[in-house]
């Protein structure tokens, strides 16, 4: 049991200057799941969904072999919606409709054999919820991975800084991580959020990359230059996923291999944002991977031979 | 003969929430020359002052064997003077003086001795003047590199595309690539200024690094993620300078020896916004270059192993 996910399963409808989507599948387990699955890990899921989710997404799902038993099913409930829409630079959105639905009295239950997982991440949810999953293992996790989002530390401090204490990762954006500290450096806010508990944090600059932090080192990788960013959404979760499944898969959890592993998630990531939703990262080969890996190491590979 | 920079030297007069600088030495060809001589690159510079320019910055920059034969000193005139005010980001800036002064009717003059140089740098003014400076040289150097800005592209179209036609590398921001282009993606953006004449783009992104183009390729450089920016003025220069400088030194225009250069570059510019002004970059010395680039070594690096 390699890569336990708790997160949103979801209903997105997206506008971009591209186009507009009718009610595809989203959520943050269901992209983090996807993408882990593209490196041969083996991810449970624990969400809750409505009457409303159709057959063909659980199809899809269990189609990237996502066990799919800690997924509750609300019969008199509607699946959790977001909408949004893109404005032209694609950097800004607005959410034009959230409904919670089902999310609203969602109480996370770990199937009995995820009760051990290798790697734990815990979605963008309440703090307390990310809490009771941790607290439903038998055994401690290699790895826990947080994340969360403004909302949270504006709502749920306190809670959020008692769940944040017992993980190992957290990996916010840069915007999340200057609220977090009150701190504009990247580098200042780092340490100040290492010193509430996380051991390693990664700050998500979207376009501009992404950085990773440990007491001692900092590692930073790029976002893939594209043509068209056609669909945002779900990129910052595939990466997560990537990340995660990659150290689940070689259960190395050193630096140097957390920076191979969010090299995996950015890659992932630059995949998700050129088609709407699922759409690219789901039909994804390994061949497509093998290949965009060799790009990110042309674009930032150089050789300076220093005595 | 090797790097001829031909740009401004000027006051600057700095406001940055640390604190307020007087009258300081600064200009785009003081910063990329420093920068240059750092790398044991014998630069000339062709700009202009006034009789107000102190006999203590002739010497700081002769100190860096810098060739100021090509320097007009205008008896009766003022040097170039420039004030600004940078908000608490450090990100965005507010011009509160320019004072062209002697600037306003600069005709460059190279010298004898600087008319086949290796390396030309056309810092950013008025897309006449650059062309001039073209027009002097007896040989046409190995590499032209130019820097120029909005202003320029509203108000000297016509002359910007002339003169660009005859360059080797443009080096622009982000802001300036899109405005030139019109295209909000930098991928797109790089292949439209491509086609207009220059067969290498850098664009700077500040904070968020650098991106080198050409035709075929695409290198990423990132920007040191530093606790405190002190003063940003310069840094762009100081960059251009240890690119230009590199290459002028290592005399190889390959793509590869470029990503190089802009290793150079981003590990000069990330001293120059540690003090006000050229305070820092003027003192540095080779080990702490060289450290500095075995910190943008282990921050960009990783091995990842593919078939």
């Amino acid at each position: 049991m390699s890569l336990l996910v708790v997160g949103t399963v979801a209903f997105d409808q997206i506008e971009t200057p591209f186009g507009k989507t009718d009610k595809i599948l989203g959520g943050a387990a269901t992209f983090i799941g996807i993408a882990a699955s593209k490196l041969e890990v083996n991810s449970g899921l624990v969400s809750v969904i409505g009457s409303d989710f159709p057959q063909e997404y659980i199809d899809l799902m269990e189609s990237h072999k996502l066990d799919l038993s800690g997924i509750k099913k609300i019969d008199e409930g509607k699946t959790f919606f977001w909408s949004g829409r893109y404005k032209n630079d694609m950097n800004t959105r607005e959410t034009l409709v959230t409904e919670l639905n089902v999310l609203e009295n969602f109480e996370p239950q770990v199937p009995e054999n995820w009760k051990n997982p290798e790697v734990l991440m815990l979605g963008n949810l309440h703090p307390s919820i990310q809490k009771s999953v941790l607290n439903q293992l038998e055994t401690r996790p290699k790895l826990v991975i947080l994340d969360t989002m403004n909302f949270w530390m504006d709502q749920t401090w306190d809670e959020l800084m008692d769940v944040i204490k017992e993980i190992d990762i957290l990996a916010i954006n840069d915007e999340e991580a200057r609220q977090m500290s009150k701190e504009y450096s990247l580098v200042k806010a780092a340490k100040k959020i290492l010193s509430m508990g996380p051991k390693t944090l990664i700050i998500k600059k979207g376009e501009h990359g992404a950085l990773l932090f440990n007491q001692n080192n900092v590692f930073f990788a790029p976002a893939l230059p594209l043509e068209d960013v056609f669909d945002p959404t779900g990129a910052g979760d595939t990466f997560a996923g990537g990340f995660a499944g990659y150290l689940a898969k070689t259960k190395n959890y050193s630096f140097e291999n957390m920076k191979r592993a969010i090299i995996y998630g950015s890659a992932l990531a630059s995949f998700t944002v050129e088609k709407f939703g699922v759409e690219r990262i789901s039909e994804l080969s390994q061949k497509d991977l093998a290949h965009r890996l060799e790009v990110f190491k042309t674009l930032t590979n150089f050789d300076i031979e220093l005595d």
